[in-house]
């Protein structure tokens, strides 16, 4: 290709933050107790511990699915029905692990603008459900997704009002932060604040798409109530053996506040390019970006002619709440950066849609 | 402590080797295609299909365990059983993971001498089974550990009998091969000659216990078998997104041998620490190694006194077929090597038994 | 109570036809094989056979439940999502049945009028998946009931189109025939011309609310392709060891077209009740109904005086289909007719709401 | 046939005794509640509660696999080890439906003379896994038939050992009661003494050997603990919707001692028959037995003979525990008895093998 690429497909395209990759090959050396039992795993869970200013439980697992999967599963009952947003991940992309993993659960779909659910529905949802009706199925839990598949975020006050929901009902609230990081810089928030200070039980936390190579885990905020986990998890076949490597990521994640410096400059490359393509005469930006998910309008011809350019990004389905905003000829494509996104990339690309 | 320690506990204590550690770092920039896509993941694909002498399928999963239940998943059908050692990996140390991810698969326990199948026993177990009658539950196929859980490892001989079994009775035969390469080095065979030669139709290939951090794949040994599976893993939540991470450790592993080098090395360490317990008073062997673990029967009073002195082992359960054989007062203990053993280790061992 | 009750909960509040429960007493005695394999079950099978004018394989289960579970378990796969209406039994009352005993499979609801689904919307929900595509699932079959969930039937031509749309995607067509009889009478039609005429391949065959006590078949109308389903019941503990206990329900209930006639009966039953609807002033028609199911709308105050006066009837939740179209003082009501309804009960009820 | 026949194949077999199907039948008209909401069904739960002595949970499900299965679900944990003799119904004869149905549970094997187990090699099996220990799952539960596959029972005193060990191990207690009239007739006891005052939980408690079509009930003898039941049973597609045609068997069961009786009668019969073969030349009894079911070795040449003379049996897989005391020219058959033998048949039958 004649044109320097300019990548834009997934923040997963992205590899290990070199921070990250040299710490894992600074423990490479030495013996340390397997599955989750050496020093280095202790410390990590500390960290995480004093990030959310409490005690919580830590469990590292091999995917965001897994996170969700075992989320979802830890809630569940016989004859459970969670909710969750229409287009989130644990619906639209984890080709049904949450509910083969829970013994069958169903995801309840409730919509709302922008990825995110609206209060009032999820209301409603969970309000048609007897929860002593044996035939209906019975809620057992709900699930925002933080920041969302299409790059944007609950502010504080929607997710208390999603979880004075649960409260209303007795359910779990589970977050689903495989982008956890770049939400709490677009709320300006914290750890804390965004989750069990507004009532938040379970985390799935994501440090892949924030520049780990694979670091997941699913983080139980009242320790207490996290008892089948590590069985739950283990008969999931998503116990590692040399669980240091995941903590040793996690460990260059949190020093010196590493993710917070990389979400925020992913978040700030997306805003960069929204403002190119608000700038532009070619494409139109579908919603204001909040997180580092850019969402863009053009031609279907143009989509061929910038990746002809050496631009690299992908269609993505319209969302419910967005259908019929969208010409026959148009596409909606989706731009997400990360932290290895650079200003250059995005100039160039701004260059090309100008 | 004021010993230097000698860590026999298991060889998933050892971290990464500085081949592949090295190799993961360098990987770590720039973007490519997730989920498998790569360039990366396909030139190792090609590298496993050239160690096997054929066209294989290869699916990188998070755990040995996620390899053998899967495995199993994917011969499995309503009602179905599969046989395996009694004290399989798969049957003792997966947390039922097997039986859960194949929706209730059952595992039957076949007895033998020292970890391995008798394949008597194991045509007598399948013959019990008419697999037209519905109550009984019928085969599905039989899984083998190369090399066992206690360090011996069938010969291709011995493996030739059960897959005569399993072509009798059309049933897939599976291979765990968490310690692939040290069960290889030990039969002085190569990959075909240990698997598709003899009738294996699936291999659990593990690369964590060699010197990788994170390194399995289920290998299928007919690509054209392997249909499901991709579905079956995603379900499963073992699909990783930034896949290269494991495919750069395996380019690593295969590159120049290394595993071949590893697993020798492992397996000769094992040697002679067998050695250095058979010339022991305290200790006696159990019986003899062939793979990169040792059994040693000892008072329990030594394994204290040991400890203190810094060496790292573990008690082990007696195997059924060892039933009988140690005292009361004896324990009995199993000492694990890997890449990373030094001789200097085990003659310090050697001379605290001497 | 001073008022002769009105029946109109359910067809299941009525017990079993005379013919039925007389003929089960005379099987009574004497000794056959147990499972399903008594002179009677064959018989019975045959005369299946005969109705479908084809060679079928019939599978009796306990429930309409397990007949829509079982179906939808054997057209599964991994990531399996499965085709209804919004509102079918199967998604809505049935507490996860399907997606537990099918190891996870999602149930895409399909949103169409009266209970139908809009083939339009069918095709467009089938078609956002792409079936290679490992993250979003893939379709695996379709299932529609016939008589729907509000009395409505689809037409041999509706039928028609949706066997098409199954047809262009390679799945398989489930009729959730929980009210069969009622249908096939509501489309003058028969077993045939409803199901494999039209590309039908499986059938939750109902007997139960149709008169008997428990019998409920699950018919696959290609036995060829039958073949994991003894397994698939038995595995779910559905199959019966006195199983001539149901083919002599069938037996009694096939019998001079028995079910022809009391299917008759409740269609009728529904239309005299209708029109004593229609002809009210109290309440109003919701739609027309078509089998042997009549939903009308009240003031909620009038519900509580027709209970006092005898009326046993229940509230039902506005279809989707129908939202908007109840006053907030008004409330829908599902009236069910039966082979036990009586023209007097129908009269009676006129009489108060004239 | 010239001969009339001889049954003893199977006690189900045998049909419905008139006293239940007549009372089947009584309750064929009407209208009731739907789904074990009627007067009739509570009046048959006050009557479990009146029998067992105590306030006790029922419900009703379609065969003694799902009793045993959803028990068995209602006790399980992620990595859930169960515990039941060798040979019980639940391991060899339900196609994996525990396993199925609980997600993944495995069952545990526990050896014992004649299908009880041994107390000693229960809390040895028991013994071997360490509950906190992530890896080997985690003891969830122990399950005894009364009577027995092979037609023997545990004393009270034995079952006394048992319950011991559950407790020690803090373990429930459940009893596959498919023949639980035999059992109880052959100890003399009640359904009280014969479990909640021995320390059982669960009863799969069984009419349908006994003389009912279709009537299996899962008792939970402390009700506080069976909260997730409706769910589990609903979710599993065994909640019959004309409950009451289960309810009205029980009716007529327990009304005036039938169930006692007919238990009395079978239990008689296979004295009897036994009596005849420990006076037989051509026959030997294999073991004494003491409930419905009778075990004799016969040469195989005979069995021909006998099934030629009208004598309708099967042979009979081995117990472990009978390894090697049958020559390689005999079989092992097995004969039951019912409600509907006659001490006619018996003293044909003794003629045949005097």
């Amino acid at each position: 290709m004649d044109f320097p690429e300019m990548h834009f497909a997934s923040d997963n395209w992205a590899g290990a933050h070199p921070k990250i990759a040299d710490n894992l090959a600074r423990h490479a050396a030495g013996f340390v107790a397997a599955y989750g039992a050496s020093d280095l795993d202790k410390a990590v869970e500390q960290t995480f511990c004093k990030l959310f200013q409490r005690e919580v439980a830590v469990f590292f697992v091999a995917t965001g699915t897994a996170a969700n999967s075992l989320a979802i599963t830890s809630m569940s009952r016989p004859g459970g029905v969670a909710f969750a947003h229409r287009e989130a991940h644990a619906i639209e992309d984890e080709c049904g692990a949450p509910e083969y993993l829970s013994g069958g659960t169903r995801l309840f779909p409730v919509d709302g603008d922008l990825g995110r659910m609206d209060p009032d529905k999820l209301a409603h949802a969970i309000g048609q459900f007897d929860p002593a009706f044996v035939h209906g199925g019975r809620p057992v839990g709900v699930s925002v997704t933080q920041s969302t598949e299409i790059g944007t975020v609950y502010s504080l006050a929607e997710i208390d009002a999603i979880a004075k929901i649960c409260r209303d009902h007795k359910l779990p609230l589970h977050m689903d932060g495989a982008r956890f990081a770049n939400a709490m810089i677009a709320t300006d928030s914290t750890p804390a604040a965004m989750t069990w200070k507004r009532g938040v039980d379970l985390v799935s936390f994501g440090g892949t798409k924030n520049g780990c190579w694979c670091a997941e885990a699913l983080v139980v905020l009242d320790p207490s109530k996290a008892g089948e986990i590590p069985f739950i998890r283990k008969r999931a076949a998503q116990l590692f053996s040399k669980s240091r490597f995941i903590a040793a990521q996690f460990q260059a994640y949190f020093e010196g506040d590493l993710w917070l410096e990389t979400a925020r400059h992913s978040n700030t490359m997306a805003t960069r390019l929204a403002d190119s393509m608000a700038a532009s005469k070619k494409v139109r930006l579908a919603w204001k970006p909040q997180a580092n998910e850019v969402f863009a309008i053009m031609a279907r011809t143009l989509v061929e002619q910038l990746r002809a350019q050496g631009a690299v990004f992908y269609p993505w389905k319209t969302p419910h709440s967005f259908a019929g905003r969208i010409a026959d000829d148009e596409t909606l494509c989706r731009f997400v950066t990360s932290f290895a996104t650079t200003p250059e990339e995005i100039d160039r690309f701004g260059a090309l849609i100008a």
